[in-house]
């Protein structure tokens, strides 16, 4: 068989069973960890079999990743009631309806400290699936489109299930770089001072005894699907540009910029591609995920290398990029995530961080991940690795949406992901504010004036004003702060409507 | 004259002048980088005197320091109303007062991000004042009880004010290790892999050119004032060394623990002097400021080493310590604060930060820095660097106060400093929650169970059994989540009276 010409390893080749025998390997109340980050990577059989026990059983699994995975895997495990927690990120819309209702529990983490906080707690992981394109010939394996927690994963493993993948080249060996961190207070040094630095192996070392089930497949990652620029991402991307550009002038930064990350979806999408048509150049990536515009940068010659810890594109990207792969080979890395979100890396290098919020409010701080204060999206993801550590951390959100009827400009958030102290630039599509070294009062004005929509500019002005008179660091009326969502809540909208102004 | 021998640098001697006279060198609108910790090594005379000059000009300066001052510099500086604008930190009741008016705009920043923020908006200081307890022969200054951003100011500032002080013995010289960050992307590793190492120079490299004026004074630091350990204190002491010992019997820490860093005031010292008579031993501290209990703890044989950014200690602690300075010196270092508050170094080390919040909600936020929302108390000081990067957090406070009318724990914090994903571990006297790894409705419930004082908790636990009827990740009841700070404001106390129930 073709196929097992992927396994250098011949000890395995006894192990090579179907996924569904494989999912039988997993004990109802197990700790799984996974493969997986953005869709990337993830076990396209094994988990999904998994997931379709969770229908006929009495599962109750935690489940840990890098960050979401594709597919419905996380739609089925939450359908079939297969899980009791869910960590550290997912971007499910059925998994995220289980969640707020109460059928498990998610736990939502900065994803470069998963591993820390398993390392920290001494967490038993049952198994360990991981997804490979490859095994080496000591039974190593060689991961795919993403690295995300799988070593520390098969590090704290009793049970290793391999899942071997054979829609990626083989050729992807080489773009992975994996160093275990040691527990304090062992821990070494990172030594990269470059985004282009390597400090480990291209392959997960792994004790081969605890492999228990290896299983192949040939179903591609699940492509991302990016919606293209529109106006507002479009005008967001323009004022990042003409920021950059005039830190440029001020001779803060060279055109090269200092490597740059960027969340996943249209908005940061379209900012990079906002890039290609720029003045910047020799640029790099010190990002978790890498999306189209990173190979649309690449082909521009705008852009050196680019680390992350995933790769996840579209279809069409994934065909020229795969096809292709040794023109791009050698200016990417892919890591673990406590390294490609490590504190350490991230200060030393000085990331420009650029990361979509849900809203913000007229004092700086970001809500990344609660609708309304209570319901989940996503999770906070790497934002926060990114902007507390970083050297500029910008926000991005659309002013209103939803037919006018929300206003991403808030007199409070109504849930905290991002401080006041971590938030250095907040854009809309109206325009942006450099809020680095401004006390909050100077901060509203510059907020509600640049980034805040017309139609809800002055209602902002006049709670900031009716706020003033009471004094304060952080001036609020805390019986209205919230009144903006409640309003969304009861109404449909947060404009003021007339009934309620009357009974004010 | 025999202070100045303190001089080694004799072109420095006509630069000799009195506090007032250099006083004057100061423009109204200029921008002061200034020495001093948490009341440690700061300007006693010369920037008191600039304080002074604001009675009787109009001033408009923007005020850097390390963190607070001592003595009443804060209060006259804002009482003169020569401040235009204070950063990163005070803990003054007047200045405090000030920004609470709209005197003067407060940028309260994390402690280990100024240097950073400064160097990256290329701010122009115009005029550096930094305490020395010496100058070396070739002009550099050897700073007192604290290093803080001073090498960050004298390298960016345009002139520079020594005042020297001869109450500090001048065998201080040597426990300062002074290390300039250069700009990205040319940021070098930092390689401290014990709170012991060190990486600079025993004192601050300046331009002897720069050199404006010298100044002499024979003022002592202003004393910490640390009430001693009362019955909460003591209670939330010991909460966290069983908590560390089980961590110790779970195999989780050695006996050695971690490094430890510990906030100041009366719950932060009272918790450091209870590790004196615990079975933990070879301590180590690597925080920003040593008080009492660090001297405590060497003089108990518990703890080997201490590195941070300041001493501040009550007289009696100082008179020990500084009449019988050799028995300390090799076992202490004091850093810039933008190396003792590094990411790098916190997460390297793993430290075990120890914090006090002024409240904190049943999900696990935290309160650090906002009295109901809005009003200042001191600043977030060094406690989101070592939240966020640290091996574990921990928050206390007690669970009510003010005769039962606050409780600190609340439905929803009324302002966040650390969000939920920063915060691991909460304590008060009432008992203790490890957050680590649960989802917030399991935080919930067991915050209210373990830290809430009975006569609040029924009510939390109402509240939060209320709003999750409703569902959602993180529950609440928008339209009360900030009432029981409503109810404070407008009753003064948190308790429900019965009028209000009625009205409902
Ligand atoms: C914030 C985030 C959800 C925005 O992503 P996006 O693709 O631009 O968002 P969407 O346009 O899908 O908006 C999210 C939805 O929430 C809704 N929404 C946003 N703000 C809202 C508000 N204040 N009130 C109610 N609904 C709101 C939007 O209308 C949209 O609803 P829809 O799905 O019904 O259209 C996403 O960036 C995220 O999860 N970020 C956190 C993680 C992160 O930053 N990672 C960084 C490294 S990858
Ligand atoms: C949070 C902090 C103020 C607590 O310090 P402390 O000495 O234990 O606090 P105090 O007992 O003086 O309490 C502060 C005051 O606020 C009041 N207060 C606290 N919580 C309150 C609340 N929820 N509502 C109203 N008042 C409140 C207290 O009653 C007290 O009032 P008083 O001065 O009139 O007595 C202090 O630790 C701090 O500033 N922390 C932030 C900086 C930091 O963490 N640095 C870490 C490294 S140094």
């Amino acid at each position: 068989m073709k196929d097992q010409k992927r396994i250098r390893y011949s000890k395995y080749i006894d192990k090579i069973t179907t996924a569904e025998m494989a999912a039988t390997f997993i004990q109802p109340k197990d700790v799984l960890g996974v493969s997986g980050f953005t869709k990337a990577g993830d076990s396209k059989t094994v988990l999904p079999c998994v997931a379709q026990r969770g229908y006929k059983e009495n599962l109750q699994l935690t489940v840990i990743s890098g960050a979401s995975l594709g597919y419905d895997t996380d739609a089925d495990l939450a359908k079939s009631g297969a899980l009791l927690k869910r960590l550290p990120f997912q971007a499910d819309p059925t998994l995220r309806k289980s969640i707020d209702t109460h059928q498990l529990f998610y736990v939502d983490q900065h994803l470069g400290q998963t591993a820390e906080i398993l390392q920290n707690l001494q967490t038993k992981i049952d198994v360990a699936i991981i997804e490979a394109v490859a095994i080496t010939k000591e039974g190593y394996i060689v991961p795919t489109t993403s690295v995300g927690n799988s070593a520390t994963f098969t590090e704290m493993a009793e049970k290793i299930i391999i899942e071997i993948n054979t829609s990626f080249p083989e050729n992807l060996e080489g773009i992975h770089d994996i160093k275990l961190q040691k527990p304090q207070p062992n821990r070494e040094i990172i030594p990269i001072t470059q985004s282009s630095d390597r400090i480990g192996t291209p392959y997960i070392k792994i004790d081969p005894h605890k492999v228990a089930a290896i299983v192949f497949t040939k179903v591609p990652d699940a492509p991302a699907r990016i919606a293209s620029p529109d106006a507002n991402t479009q005008a967001i991307a323009k004022h990042i540009l003409n920021f950059l550009e005039n830190e440029v002038a001020l001779g803060r930064l060279t055109p090269s910029l200092l490597p740059l990350q960027a969340g996943i979806g249209k908005t940061a999408n379209a900012i990079l591609s906002g890039f290609v048509h720029s003045n910047f150049e020799n640029l790099t990536m010190y990002s978790e995920v890498l999306q189209d515009s990173t190979f649309e940068l690449f082909d521009a010659g705008k852009l050196k290398f680019a680390s992350a810890s995933s790769i996840t594109v579209s279809e069409e990207c994934f065909e020229k990029v795969f096809t292709n792969f040794e023109k791009y080979k050698d200016k990417l890395v892919l890591r673990p995530q406590n390294i490609s979100n490590s504190p350490e890396v991230i200060r030393r290098l000085g990331i420009i961080g650029i990361n979509t919020a849900i809203e913000f409010d007229i004092y700086g701080n970001v809500n990344s991940t609660h609708i309304t204060g209570t319901k989940m999206m996503n999770g906070i993801g790497g934002s926060g690795d990114f902007a507390r550590n970083g050297y500029l951390s910008v926000f991005v959100c659309p002013s209103i949406s939803k037919n006018d009827t929300i206003s991403h400009i808030v007199p409070m958030v109504s849930h905290t992901d991002h401080t006041e102290h971590d938030v250095d630039v907040l854009v809309t599509e109206q325009g942006l504010a450099d809020l680095r070294g401004l006390a909050p009062r100077e901060r509203a004005k510059l907020i509600i004036e640049n980034c805040a929509h017309p139609i809800y500019k002055s209602e902002l002005k006049t709670y900031f004003e009716r706020a003033s008179k009471f004094g304060g660091q952080t001036p609020h009326l805390l019986e209205e702060a919230l009144s903006w969502h409640q309003r969304l809540k009861l109404h449909g909208t947060m404009k003021k409507v007339k009934q309620q102004v009357a009974s004010h």
